[in-house]
């Protein structure tokens, strides 16, 4: 991949074409709805700021569409190009992209902001193409992007989509619940950052099933209905409080059962 | 502190006790109900070991009850001590000691474990005494343990132990989730390491509020359809997912209504 057009000027489209830069991938143009925020990003990575689909460089080697999911389909049907067009969305299918003549995803798990620096060099990326020879151009782009990447389906990448809901979402809301608890205490959040580092140290470095502790894995009813009895005035975490508590009785059972 | 007895020998007995040698306390007896595992943690900190509470030397500065929460109260009935009482529980309340001349409450939050060393300098520790005096005393030692020391009420510290099964045992939990919803794709946990570390690092960087991201954050409704079409193999999960969000959604609207 020598050259790309950017599509979109969000979180994702400024960092990956930050990054193609790096890697010595020229960048034809940049487009946005918007004409300021394409100049705004072509002013960091190079290419002509535009506007308008018909203005598009039709022989760049490379199409990222970094646009949010519900767009990607609307733009790429006004592609009319010869390179490769790829999406950034971990849910959205391959096919929205048919229309094109060759066409794949380009998806980086992680959280990105376009104020600061991701290094996308552990970032996890699945790819996907519409051809057996495109996936081989684009795993060798992407393994010069990052170290970590690996062909999967539409299927695939829209399981690990969710399970990422669950890892990141999911898991930082329960901090955001944690912190209102202590705050409505008069206790501050820092008391829990030590933990909270070696809870996702610990899960990484082993698996999080075999590192699970607390009163539902020791069967300590007493201590769980004392923890009910101080969720009283929140219903709502007391309610998320008893189904994670059957949730991991439930995997703890069937892990016990099978070892 | 000068010199302490050890109540107990598992993994708080055993983490606090080399923690109390390291800053120079002599360790004058170790008691456990099986007199092997008083020995062998008194082979590593030193004293008698004994598991007989009428041996008990009566004079140390400090006798530290290390044992789950339900044996508390009947070891404390059966001291007859001129020393400080202390229990390590997150969630007994204080007053479950009050046979004892003196007492309180030196809690550590962090998952300890016998065989890996657990370094105590950084730990959060919750403390709690029953008079001003041996407040001040207890809060002097602690801080030779830790730089993060704090003084907090029962009720205070219960609510921080609660706090701590949603950062920790709940979090947990949903990375084993994902990671089985990735084997179920044949799809590696690996792929979440990366991100399930930057959530930590985010949250405890960050408010974890205002760094919650995701469909429901987004108003998304299309991908929190097609999440749940995902999950419609796993119902429970499928629960979990529809209260977690239900939850994000009226924690992101009330703060933006304060906002």
């Amino acid at each position: 991949m020598k050259t790309a057009v950017i599509i979109g000027s969000g979180n994702v489209a400024t960092c990956f074409a930050k990054a193609f830069v790096k890697k010595g991938v020229s960048i034809d143009a940049v487009y946005s709805r918007n004409l300021n925020h394409a100049k705004q990003l072509a002013d960091k990575v190079g290419g002509i700021a535009i506007n308008n689909f018909n203005k598009l460089p039709i022989n760049a080697d490379l199409y990222l569409i970094a646009v949010s999911d519900n767009a990607i389909e609307n733009v790429s049907t006004q592609l009319n190009v010869n390179g490769l067009v790829l999406h950034t969305s971990g849910f959205t299918a391959m096919a929205t992209l048919k229309n094109n003549k060759r066409y794949g995803v380009f998806y980086g798990l992680q959280t990105f902001n376009k104020n600061s620096k991701t290094d996308l060099d552990n970032v996890p990326f699945l790819i996907e193409a519409s051809s057996l020879e495109d996936e081989k151009i684009l795993k060798h782009f992407a393994l010069s992007i990052s170290e970590n990447v690996q062909v999967a389906n539409t299927d695939q990448r829209q399981a690990l989509h969710v399970a990422a809901v669950f890892a990141n979402n999911f898991s930082n809301h329960l901090f955001a619940i944690a912190k209102q608890l202590l705050e409505q205490h008069q206790l501050s959040f820092d008391l829990l950052k030590p933990i909270i580092l070696q809870t996702a140290q610990n899960a990484v470095t082993h698996n999080p099933i075999d590192v699970q502790t607390g009163p539902v894995v020791r069967n300590d009813k007493a201590t769980i209905s004392a923890h009910l009895e101080v969720l009283k005035q929140y219903p709502e975490y007391r309610q998320i409080y008893e189904l994670l508590s059957k949730s991991i009785r439930e995997l703890h059972v069937n892990s016990t059962k099978n070892n």
